[in-house]
């Protein structure tokens, strides 16, 4: 998407043909910068640490992760090591390791000396097939915010509430659950959305709101707890999130704190949608509470928070009392019974198994 | 209760016998120092800028305001303005409209001369009236939670998440919430409690976790996103929060988030518990949800957040986008069909109009 006019994608190739640029996520909202992969170990650091997040672009990182690798040493050791060193870096999102798989699948044939060009040639494409799919959910989604507009008197907005980051500095372009709010903005829907701010990385506060406001797309920052208020006071016209996982019976993974959400929503018939590629799909997995390993991540992430000073650094503050106890669970389980639809590439769908494998036969079948 | 040994309250008479001295809770969880209040104004800035907080302490606060408003000029006029200037501080607060007509009723009928030394004893009677009040709400509760012990093995903790802080830094001492949590910890029964920190003020993060620390309770600080992923997975016995303000129906405004909690607990059968004094009642409120005004308060509380920096100084960072706009409701309500009981000073009732009125048939004649 343009950020002051200019059109950005979050990871590129650089100007020297073989290492790869990214929008350095990290530090957001205060500076917007780029980073240079130039090697696997680069690339494993990038996704752990988060400079790349959300499913889609961490799926691309990591593929341009093995065309780094390849480069050095394009054997079938190599590619053993550099597959499990992506895989361990973030290891709740499934299409990381849908990535990796497809990557090894065009690799593993090859004579080592042919891999390096494919390899790259292949993260490219699905870079390049990511931006089509979040366009086409865009477009989907597009929609489901034209109909509710339709419902309201002529430039009234259609408010939106969204959790996390699943705009187009999660993706590749377009992000998932952004996309249809962009071609909304982009086709002259009144829109206002609401941002929680996700704690505790804070990335709808950071990210979120940057890429909205870059784009003017009208949006409030809100409190993760504010939320079931609004609901309940008829603010929300519909709900849209990303999903890091997606079960084949309709369960979704997501950020922390996207269950409380749906429950609010249910219990006060806001529409609850979920956007997703089918790459999160995981077609292996039937109950999503159960099933899901929920990644826990560092301490320091809930003690501490970064931001800007009043005399303009970027400095981190302690939140909470000296060598007190701290839990960091990364994601929470949606059951499919809160959500209204999936929308999906191929369209808008009930978080139904028979609806889901009926769209995706071809993935299905494989699990 | 104890902070190092030492017992305090929040809030007492100065040894001049005449200020008000204060635990200046702005400060937490960083410094723990007191402030001395020496007139109305400063009493009245004391409650709008939340050194003292929590709704009974909020009450007692505003006695001795008008206590000290009474000192430097007891006339009926002064006694007029003081009340409405206390009033105005936290609209929201019920008992703070409870402690000012429950002052202006034994002041008024008192020549001006008697008012001074009746404002004090009555000030002084409200602080010690709360701790009672949070005596018996700890012993009611400490049987919810006695029983839930003796539902496992022995040794095993009882789990118990809490949002906000309904501890005694809220109260004059014991807290409401946090009653049944000391007085079962004292018993010798396990507890482990999950403190939400309580975005946008952090009262969990800060006030809960000190209070918790100090008293040697073990308790986890988690991010308000986190509740529903445990209640999912079990890791919650039951949910214990207070009342700023509780309709005639049985449905509870508390601090906002309150509202996402209470579902995620009735979605996982996870008993919800308030715990409150009956002067957070409202008799004249029937829908909450419809009736109770949400204090919004300044966008800085979510804009900015204050903590300690690395080398030891407690400074504020901005963590949103220059020029973001963003909202800050300060309360939510809680339908009553969402509440297993409320936990009273005058036992453990179900939140329903009956229960509540036959538990405080001289409040409900009122209404």
């Amino acid at each position: 998407m343009n950020v002051d006019g200019t059109p950005y994608r979050t990871i590129w190739l650089g100007a020297d043909g073989w290492s790869v640029e990214i929008i350095d996520q990290t530090l957001f909202p205060h500076a917007f910068a780029m980073a240079r992969l130039a090697s696997l170990d680069e690339a494993a650091h990038a996704i752990r640490h988060m400079q790349v997040r959300g499913a889609p672009l961490i799926g691309v990182t990591a593929a341009y992760g093995l065309a780094l690798a390849m480069r050095t040493d394009p054997s079938d050791d190599h590619l053993d090591t550099a597959r499990a060193t992506l895989f361990a870096t973030r290891p709740t999102a499934v299409n990381l390791r849908w990535a990796l798989d497809r990557m090894a699948n065009v690799l593993r044939p090859l004579a080592s000396g042919e891999r390096p060009a494919a390899a790259y040639a292949e993260a490219s494409r699905i870079a390049d097939e990511d931006v089509a799919i979040n366009q086409a959910i865009g477009r989907n989604g597009l929609e489901l915010i034209r109909a509710a507009a339709a419902r309201k008197p002529t430039g009234v907005p259609v408010r939106i509430l969204t959790h996390c980051n699943a705009g187009w500095l999660a993706t590749v372009d377009w992000g998932t659950a952004t996309a249809p709010i962009y071609m909304a903005h982009d086709a002259g829907i009144a829109l206002h959305i609401w941002v929680d701010e996700t704690r505790p990385r804070n990335q709808g506060a950071a990210l979120t709101a940057w890429e909205l406001g870059r784009h003017g797309v009208p949006h409030t920052v809100i409190v993760d707890n504010a939320g079931g208020h609004l609901m309940q006071h008829g603010e929300v016209d519909m709900v849209i999130v990303g999903s890091d996982r997606t079960t084949a019976t309709g369960d979704v993974c997501n950020k922390i704190g996207t269950y409380l959400k749906a429950l609010a929503a249910h219990d006060n018939g806001v529409p609850f949608y979920v956007a997703l590629p089918s790459s999160t799909i995981d077609f292996a997995v039937a109950d999503g509470v159960t099933e899901i390993p929920i990644e826990q991540r560092p301490d320091d992430e809930v003690a501490w928070i970064s931001g800007k000073t009043d005399d303009g650094r970027v400095a981190r503050v302690r939140l909470i009392p000296e060598g007190t106890p701290v839990a960091n669970y990364a994601f929470d389980v949606t059951p499919a019974r809160f959500i209204t639809a999936l929308i999906t590439e191929r369209g808008v769908i009930p978080a139904t198994p028979d609806f889901i494998a009926r769209a995706f036969p071809e993935c299905s079948a494989l699990a």
